[in-house]
């Protein structure tokens, strides 16, 4: 098929075409680099138009099934398309939770308006970050106005989601003590909203006063530079209630950083970091594929971690070694 | 002066001799850099011994006034050898700011047992840092058992010390209100122990209430890897009531690190990150230096910017430019 087949593939909305034109994209083979820019560039135009939503949530905390009756509720209450993919930097080592995560939205997974991607597997976390940020290109220009991104695991890759997402979400659940439990430290920084799940049954007076000590909590760090403060809400995935408010929110928080520019600084800055980081990710792959670099490297690494050479030394020889200047007048 | 000249007389720690090592050190002439190298290389093996010891502070919380009552302790209870060096990133703006800290330690400064060195100017983070890292280790080779690295100004420099400090201290006001007043988001993850400043006179009551506030505050946070929990002290660098507090506090910290394996970790990991760090700076440099990709990368930029281009695209063309192996075989 030819880029432009995907191309239009993709505009016209075609599932099918839109899944292979993101294997495409998720290929690692030197000879599909070229076809995936020509996509991308195609699509890009049509791109940059849906709510970008990044989830993550403590083990759990029912993750996947709340990304289920939240996309059921965009679907059904507001006839929208939703999206979901998931980054899973630990995929090749609990693969099993692939397939898991998709037949785990199994309400969503059957609407026509829904489509569900899981994260490439065998994948290093920057390379998973670079797919899914080209597969919201791509679900963008094949209409769907609402992608949730999911890390999937904790800890890892909620930097990468957040900047590729405009509202960053932390699912939590009442009842495991004081603690943020097991969220990495410097996650509850950059979180724009904080949902408890679970909010039903007995559990719904802990889950309010949850939201009261979380709430207080956050209360304490200064307010983000775009005006923000986030807000801590409770709902049941279970029985709806709480997720039409959890929308709110998402939909308020877009129009206030779009009243004060904020959503067009944040879109901007994370193209341009983007940029940075695929520059950064492509210098250390060159500098890593160098033959003499390679030759070098792991002994150099071993002597800085034995204290047997400085940090500064081993740098400098390795960077003279790649050096294209040096390299060139060889 | 030879690099022997230089590693002899830092490692029999004469005080003009390593201040002009640090000199060397900081130089940015090209033909320094080997001298550079040879006398880092030259100090190495006696280095590493120190507490290496990174404090960070909301402005007015009198950084320099703390620093100055802890090191006279140090000094003069504990017979210590005390460095205080500073990371100011923003220091070409602020400049006046250099000579000022000098001054203001103004006891400590009288110490023949104090070496303070303020930050090289009208340098980029990445090089304030680079440079501040190396001068621990001169520190260190000619016998200061006690490194402190501040940070001056907020917000900025505080991955940069904590990732080459063994303990990273905080310093607060009580007074400001119930945010951490001005301080990043992020930092007080990165902390191993906070100090409520000017508990003293009036202001007692009101630090030992933010003591408690602050205390509670950090048990929201997950215990960190290392198994230690960010301690919450007072003290009056007026009257130096609690600063033996807080020095016990750095060595109980240590003790503990020590037993469990995370002091060494630490280290390992700093240097190994810092080799790392230092060869991304290293690429970049060679990056946006390179002919090719200087002329192309501000349109580029821009393309990115106005959603012209993709950040994909965009950082393709410009690797390919860079790249060594195609440039050596033309």
């Amino acid at each position: 098929m030819s880029a432009e087949a995907y191309v239009d593939g993709v505009l016209r909305g075609d599932r099918v075409v839109l899944a292979r034109a993101i294997t495409v994209i998720e290929s690692e083979l030197p000879s599909d680099g070229d076809l995936a820019e020509r996509v991308l560039e195609g699509v890009l135009p049509r791109s940059g138009g849906s709510r970008r939503i990044g989830i993550t949530g403590v083990p759990g905390a029912g993750k996947s099934t709340f990304i289920d009756t939240l996309g059921l509720h965009l679907v059904r209450e507001h006839g929208e398309k939703v999206a979901v993919l998931s980054i899973d930097p630990s995929s090749p080592i609990s693969g099993g939770s692939i397939l898991g995560d998709k037949t785990r939205m199994e309400r969503l997974s059957m609407e026509e308006a829904a489509f569900i991607r899981p994260s490439p597997s065998k994948c290093h976390l920057g390379g998973v970050a670079r797919r899914t940020r080209e597969t919201i290109l791509l679900c963008e220009a094949a209409g769907f106005r609402n992608v949730i991104v999911e890390t999937v695991g904790v800890g890892q890759s909620e930097t990468a989601v957040r900047s590729m997402t405009d509202y960053f979400l932390l699912l939590m659940i009442s009842g495991a003590g004081d603690e943020l439990q097991g969220i990495k430290r410097g996650i509850i920084e950059m979180i724009d909203g904080m949902v408890i799940n679970k909010a039903d049954g007995d559990n719904k007076p802990r889950a309010e006063r949850a939201r009261v000590e979380y709430s207080n909590a956050l209360h304490l760090f200064p307010m983000s530079p775009d005006g923000w403060s986030p807000k801590v809400l409770t709902c049941s995935s279970l029985t709806g209630e709480g997720v039409p408010e959890v929308w709110e929110s998402v939909l308020e928080h877009r129009a206030q950083m779009k009243a004060n520019g904020h959503f067009h600084d944040r879109r901007r800055r994370q193209a341009l970091n983007w940029m940075q980081e695929l520059i950064s990710l492509g210098l250390e792959a060159q500098f890593k594929s160098d033959p003499q670099v390679s030759a070098r490297l792991p002994l150099m690494t071993e002597e800085v971690r034995r204290g047997h050479m400085s940090s500064f030394s081993a740098a400098r020889e390795l960077l003279a070694l790649f050096h294209p200047a040096r390299k060139g007048s060889e």
